[in-house]
């Protein structure tokens, strides 16, 4: 746990803050004194302090630690790229994801017609269906960014926007 | 554009804040008066609107709606799942891309086994070493969450967190 203003130095976000650092801060077991300051930095432009604080306080103790790096992986996205922050990433993944699934669709064919009748095609197939499934699964959920019931009111282009099933139906 | 309080009823944005939709409202032409104001609702929560105005307006007016639609999806996202946010749809896509690289792996040696000399697999071969650069490009930069110089400071389970070579070196 990071030292707080009772027991030494203030942690990272109250040093940032530049206040006192309480023994009950909320900050203060992910925000170490050092590096902490330039992470909370970041969070403190893209989402204010007090917005992460509230976020910290509504789950569970035992998943602060991935809350605050979640939100701090977040933040510093925001930072280099304000237009697409860490979605940049979601992005790229998404094309690689493609691109891969392309590959193993071509692997697919030219097995058909370089190994027919081998038993390690079979094996091979059995493989592919058990995991197309899963693959079918996690990239559903997939829209258009540009609103069809009112274009005004998102000016993205008509590209596709893949947030997962999760995010099904956000806009 | 949606319309502000100059021309008719005023943006999503203004609508859920309760205050006159001026003509140089910056959420305006993202945030439509129908679905607009649910949708800024989880930025308002989650980032605060005077963050995500400051957000919009220091990006090029030709981005805005770029941005609105990317902040838009990682509030509404952390509305649904505090702890992981938007990363929980990277994490899934990374397990998927170590699925379907795998997959790739098996059919390559599949191919040689079931197609050696095969003209087909010399075709696979070369797409694959053309497609493997780009996806090692991409996949790059991965790291601990789990710090250790300062285990104290991130108390998150020592798994690997892959942000892409664009998030290298973010903690």
């Amino acid at each position: 746990m990071a030292s707080s203003g009772v027991t030494g130095s203030p942690c990272g976000a109250c040093k940032f803050l530049r206040r006192k650092c309480a023994a009950e801060c909320v900050f203060a077991p992910y925000f170490c004194a050092e590096d902490g300051a330039s992470q909370f930095a970041a969070i403190h432009k893209v989402f204010g302090a007090s917005n992460a604080a509230k976020l910290l306080q509504q789950v569970a103790p035992g998943d602060r630690s991935e809350a605050a790096a979640t939100v701090t992986y977040e933040a510093q996205a925001r930072m280099r790229d304000p237009v697409y922050g860490c979605v940049a990433h979601i992005f790229a993944l998404q094309q690689q994801v493609v691109a891969l699934q392309a590959q193993v669709a071509q692997a697919r064919t030219h097995l058909v017609a370089a190994g027919h009748g081998h038993p390690l095609l079979y094996q091979q197939q059995a493989a592919w269906q058990v995991a197309e499934t899963s693959t079918t699964q996690s990239s559903s959920g997939c829209y258009s960014a540009h609103r069809s019931d009112d274009g005004s009111s998102m000016h993205a282009p008509a590209e596709m926007y893949c947030f997962g099933e999760q995010e099904e139906g956000s806009y």
